[in-house]
This record gives structure tokens, sequence and C-alpha cells, in this order.
């Protein structure tokens, strides 16, 4: 689309400013965010939010005089707009502090069920032991965010669940639904697969593994056994491609505002909240969204997650091709610049849908580590896996590895995110970029490096 | 100070405009908020720093790259003003989404420390039943927050710990620490005790209180025994009082940003974080605060924090005096204008230090209370207690109730909790708008109603 040499905004503007519709003159130095998996910057709109809100919504959203009735106001306005965001009940959102309150949370909950459940059927001695049926069991992938994985992990260390870690397909980069419910048992009590990775984008089958878990909680009702759950995390997804309640056909789904221009909060959609799908809270107190999230509403950040997910709902669609035209360029110029020789694209898997916005690639040759490449860019900001990962050293991403990408290849990993409003001029600087820094790395000696 | 007519910035704007330094012409309508222990107007300076930071610190904190530096920047900047205000460490300060999850969190962490201490001793199988010493007891007060008092009944409900809540001296109306002393038990890992109630503004003697716990402590490492540790809610005192860790000599201290000016986050002090003082967490995830609590930061709202940190430490001393002097000034007013059999004084409790902004009082009548009266107020924000507690009907406080208050008096209360910006002038504006209420009710017949 944006053929020209003109820098867009974010290629214009110093590293950490975000569009701000004035344009800088001469600015210092040049700078390429292409780290939109790691966070977004707000878009301008949503500071307004925020900002409005703080100025005129700080009353007490509990205190019943005018001050705190414009602040409900507010919130139930932001409500209805991350609601519509994803096709659901305005009554099924919840908002918490950001994903990894969410995720603990969808655990936390699910397990809480599980044994309240089964100690009032009198089946159990107070704690469950772990024999089959006696403990909950869930189900997930190994490819999934370090707050499901870990959580998850402990869980199992403490003796209160089961988990099975399915592996993702070597051959699709994704969970197959096959493999996952193979792993349903009938103590599963939830089933909860990202919609799509942070570190490839490959996006999960999530529709399919809902439809057949379907199917046997129907076999399960018929039984008089509970219904194992459906949750995703759509931190990755949001903003990217449409993401719908009911096509999902989810129970439990992840808002994470940061992800879609929007500011730090999150958010969970629990379908039928506290009436068909049970939640247990993790934080007691003050009565704060209908007691299961207490604590004093935080307003402007609501406010601003609320437009940021009008924002979604409106340019989503168009966003996603401009994006998925800009990464498509992307990965063509790079494998121009360097020859398919000295690149691995790691996230291409033949039939597997992907983010429009994400390309994780390697460059092939043993000084041509992620982290040294980056260091020697002068423009690009971009990243070598999940940000909060970032102090791992030089270990391989457990993500790619379990995609099947080989060690050494894994190992010289880069992930480059386009965003909403990056341009192809910003695809061709972050390139030039890369070249200099390979070539600083004395990684384009041979025919591959050739153009 | 302020003896004019001329009312202050918050009389002139409308109900929900924080001081924004422009003064508006004829506004629609005069209101007072006199709601402050419910949260407080953003100062314009940190709406300020909250915006810059939305606009130029939005990359993550975690990210290496120079957005992410720059965010990280921020935080650790935030980090330094909020240990400055406690005369804290900066090592010792975790970023919260606000005082319930900091409330909560510690309890969580110490009866789960608890456990792992008892478990790893072999003196109590897995799951340590209640026997005294086998089971965490904690001692707290009766009016404490809901975000204290409500996971300690859950604690209790589950058979997770034990749980000693002191009543407050209907003679002083604050807890006394011969009575806390005398409820701790060789099984006590936990005394905490909020520094000053929202609803009375008494402040408890949490020195005296860490003094004697500290002298127990000794006697039971002398026999090789794990020490109480104290943890006090300083949601209310913050802003208002000077409050300093050292002095205060507390492990753990709760600090909430919308109670003095800043945004709708919190913290949690923990003396020597990790090493003197254990802490567990309650959310897996990203190894975000030293992996204490993960979750991508929510950086402008720390900035936010930060920037009105920086605010009390600069001005508490001074704002202290100037709200000592309106509410001082509120409460003769409210007795020459109603006379004193038409008026009690609700947190005047001899030789007990309370607050410096906050005046609980009732009028003396079978028609005149709390609710009714602000229902009639015009320009008066204020309210009857506790916000979360606004839809408890005409229930009166179980606050008041345990000072000693009568039941036809609390369920009179009103609190009015005045400002750093609260005039003299407001206050005029808010007690002729209560007289014209009070008469509206029919609640000014008699000589009691006399000025």
């Amino acid at each position: 689309m944006e053929a020209t040499a003109a820098p867009s905004r974010h290629a214009q503007g110093c590293a950490a400013s975000p569009p701000s519709g004035q344009e800088e003159k001469s600015p210092p130095e040049r700078s390429v965010y292409m780290d939109y998996n790691a966070t977004t910057p707000l878009e301008p709109a949503v500071v307004q939010a925020v900002t409005e809100a703080m100025r005129e919504a700080w009353g007490n959203p509990s205190s019943p005089h005018p001050a705190g009735r414009k602040a409900k106001d507010v919130i139930n306005a932001a409500r209805e707009s991350v609601a519509k965001m994803i096709g659901a009940s305005v009554q099924d959102i919840v908002f918490t502090s950001g994903g990894t309150e969410s995720n603990n949370w969808v655990l936390h909950s699910v397990v809480t069920h599980f044994h309240k459940t089964h100690a009032s059927e009198g089946d159990v001695a107070k704690r469950p032991g772990p024999a089959e049926g006696a403990m909950p069991h869930i189900v997930t992938c190994t490819v999934e965010h370090d707050s499901i994985r870990l959580p998850l992990e402990r869980m199992v260390e403490r003796g209160e669940a089961e988990v099975t870690f399915v592996p993702v397909s070597p051959a699709s980069g994704r969970v197959e639904a096959d493999d996952v419910l193979a792993a349903v048992r009938p103590a599963t009590c939830l089933v909860t697969i990202m919609l799509a990775n942070n570190e490839t984008g490959v996006v999960m089958p999530v529709p399919e593994i809902s439809r057949r878990v379907r199917a046997l909680n129907r076999a399960r009702a018929a039984c008089g056994r509970p219904a194992a759950l459906l949750h995703s995390d759509a931190a990755q997804a949001l903003g990217k491609r449409r993401v719908d309640v009911q096509d999902l056909d989810v129970d439990l789904l992840t808002i994470v505002g940061h992800k879609f221009y929007g500011p730090r909060i999150g958010a969970l959609y629990v379908r039928g909240l506290g009436e068909r799908t049970p939640l247990y809270p993790v934080l007691f107190g003050g009565g704060q969204e209908r007691s299961f999230r207490p604590g004093t509403e935080n307003t402007p950040m609501i406010a601003g997650l609320g437009k940021a997910a009008e924002l979604v709902t409106e340019t989503c669609e168009a966003d996603e091709a401009h994006m998925r035209g800009v990464r498509d360029y992307l990965e063509e110029r790079l494998l121009a610049e360097f020859g398919k020789k000295k690149i691995h694209l790691n996230s291409q898997f033949p039939g597997t849908e992907r983010l429009p916005n994400t390309c994780n690639f390697s460059f092939l040759g043993p000084q041509l580590q992620g982290r040294a490449v980056l260091a020697q860019c002068r423009v690009l900001q971009a990243s070598v896996g999940a940000a909060c990962h970032s102090d791992h050293g030089d270990q391989p991403s457990p993500v790619l590895l379990s995609c099947g990408i080989p060690f050494d290849v894994a190992r010289n990993a880069l992930r480059l995110s386009v965003g909403r409003h990056t341009s192809r001029a910003e695809v061709d600087l972050a390139v030039q970029d890369l070249r200099q820094a390979v070539a600083r790395l004395g990684g384009l000696d041979g025919p591959a490096s050739g153009v």
C-alpha cells in the first residue's frame, strides 16, 4: 500500500513515540518499532479517553452521588464496547488488572469449582487424592503463555490438579483437535488453548476443539456429569483477526488491552457469568464487579479499554488486511535481500492460519543469534520472542522447539510483529537495518547473501 | 484560612471536576465534594504524569530495546518516589492493582508461608488440622476494611486459618494494644491492624502494637520459633498524616493510590522483600516485579502513583494542617448551626488521634437517617460510610456500632471527609445545604435547631 520512501509516523518519531498525529521534524534518530506482539502504543483516542476519565470520572463508582454515578456510567459504557468487540453479552464481561490475572483466575475458578462440587457430592474426603475422578484435570498445550503454564505447573506440584500439556504438531505448528480430544478424561474440567501464539502467530483450531468438546459435554450431561469448560487466551489475537465468542463457542476468554492499542488492564469473558458458568473470586473485598472482582474500579483504564475495543470493532477487518500486506511484504523483502539459504521463516506451516502481523524468522549462520543481530540494529526495535523471556539469554525459544524448529535455527530466531500503522517504508528501513547488522556480524559472506 | 465567601475550585466546578487550574464561569450547578475518604480527584500533575507515560513510555518494560527501557526507567523512578513517601527501601516496593489486591496478598502470603514452614518441619501431616500450633492464627480488629475482613472470614470458613477479630474500645474508638497483644498465640503468624479507620478516621496505635509484638518475637527467636509479622493497611492514612514504615515498624504496608490524589493502582511494602520477609505470589506468569507480581506493568498508572507519592512527600505536613483547620471549622459550624442537642459527633473520642480530614456525625432525630439527609442535599456530595457499602440500605455502620455508637445514632451517620483543596467557603456551602436538607425533612423543629 505504502511503497514510497516516506517513513510512517512510527518510523519518524523517536523510539518511544506512539502515533501522536503530530509529525516531528528532524528526529534525533529514526526508529522502526516492530514489536507489536510485546505491546502496542496507545491510540491517541485511547489516551484521550483515559485522560478525560481521569479528569471527569474520578469519583468512586460505588458512591451514589453524582461524582460516583458519572464513573459508573463510564464503566458501563466501556463494558458494552468490550462485549461488542467479541460478540458477548455485556453482563458476561468482568474487568481485571490484565491478562495474567484473567488467566490465573480461570484456572483458580475451575479447580475451586471442581473441588467444591466433588466435596458436596460426598464422593471424596475433604481433600481429594489423586485417584481418577477425584482430582480435577485440565488440558492445555505446550506453547501457552507463562500465565497459563506456570500456574498449571504449580497446581500439579501442589497436588491440586492434573494437567495434560498437549504438544503442538511440528507439521502444523498448532495443537491439533484430535490430540486435545484424546487427552480429555472423565475428570477433565477445563480445556484451555490460546487463540493465537505470541511467538509464531499460529492460530489454534479453537472452534473445532470447542465443537468436539461440546459433543463430549452432551454425552456427559446425559449421564448427569458436569461439563468440561472451554477457555481461550485471546491476548494475541484481539485486534489482529476477528474474535467472536459465539463462533469460538468458548465459555471463558482472556482479553488484554495493551495488545490492541489499549491500556494495561484486561477483562475476562464468562459465558452466563455466575449462572451457566461458575466463577469463583480470587480476591475478596468491597463487592465491586458484582463481588467477582472486588477493588475500586480503575475507571480511566476501563474507559481506555472501552475506546480501544470500539476501535477494534470498527477497524479490525481493514487492519488485518493492512497488516497482512505489510507482513507479507516484509517476508518477501527478507527473502529477496538475504536469499532463501540465509533465511528460515519459522512460522510458515502449510495449511495453518497465522496472525496477519507476525513474522518469526532466523538468519542461518553460527554468529547470527537473534539477540546478537538485534544488538547490531540501529533503527529496528524487535524481539527474539516473548518480552517476558527477554532475560533468558541465548537459549532458544521453547515455543519454536515445540514447533519442530531445529535448535540452531531456533536460537537465531527474531520475531518481527507489525502494527495497524506500520508502513512498507518502515519495512524497507528495517530490512536495510538488518542487512547492515548481519554484515557487521560477518554473516553476509558466501553466495547465500546475494540479492 | 479561607474565610471569605468565594468558593474554591471544587465548589465552583461541576460535580465531577477535579482541580483543573481553570476557573469555570457560571457553572450549571455548584457542588461541594466532601467524600475524599471514598476517593480523591487526581491532581493535575498526576494526570499529566499518566498521560505523558501513555504517550512516551508505552513500551513493554520487559523489552530490552529503547521503547522498553524507557518504560522500565519510568517504573523505577516511580518506585523510588513511593518508597521515599513511606521511608522504605526502593527494593521493598511491589506494585499491585490496588489495595484489595495488596491486602488479600498479605493474608495469602503469610498463610502459605505458615503451611510451608510447618510442612517442611514435618510437625504436621500434609494438610494441618486445627490443633493449636498446626493452624496459622491471625490477629486483626473488628473495623478493618472488607478487603481484610472478608478474605479472613473465608480462610476461617475453609479451615485454612484461625482469626481473632479484636473489638475496638468504645471508650477510645480504637483497638487497644493490650487487647491485640492478649490475642496473640504461639501460632500467630500475622497481626494486621489498619493505620486509620475509613469511617471514623480514628488512628490505631500501630507503633505501640509493633513495639510489643517485636518484643514477643525476640522471645520467640530465642526459642527458634518464627516471628509474627506486622501488617498495616495504610489506605486511609497516606496523604493525610505522616506514614513512615520505620516509625510504624511494620513488615508489610498497603498503599492505595486513589486515596492520595493518585491513580487506581496500589503497592505493597514488604520489609526486606523475599529475604527478611517472605512473600508468596498469588499470580504466576511472565516474571515481572521479580516474579512476585507478574503481569505486564501498568506503566502509566505506576508513573501517576509515583507523582502522587512525590506530592505527598512534599505537601503532606501542610495538607494535614490545612485539612485539620477546615475539618475543625466544619465541626464548629455544624455545632453552631444545629446545636449540640441536634448533632452527635461520632468520632471524637477523648485522647484518641484521628485523621485530620474526617468528620463523622449524626443528626439526632427519627427522620434524619444519613441517606435521607444526603438525598435532600443539593450541592453536598458525601457519604454515610464506606463507598463499597453504599448499597447496604439503612442499616447502621457496623464500624460505628463497634465503636459504641448507639443504633439510632449510627443509623443517622454522615461521613464528611475533606481534602487538601477543600476551603472554608465550601464548608459554609455544605452546612447551609445540610440545614436546608434537614429542614425539608422536618428536622429543625424544637429548640435544638437554634443557631
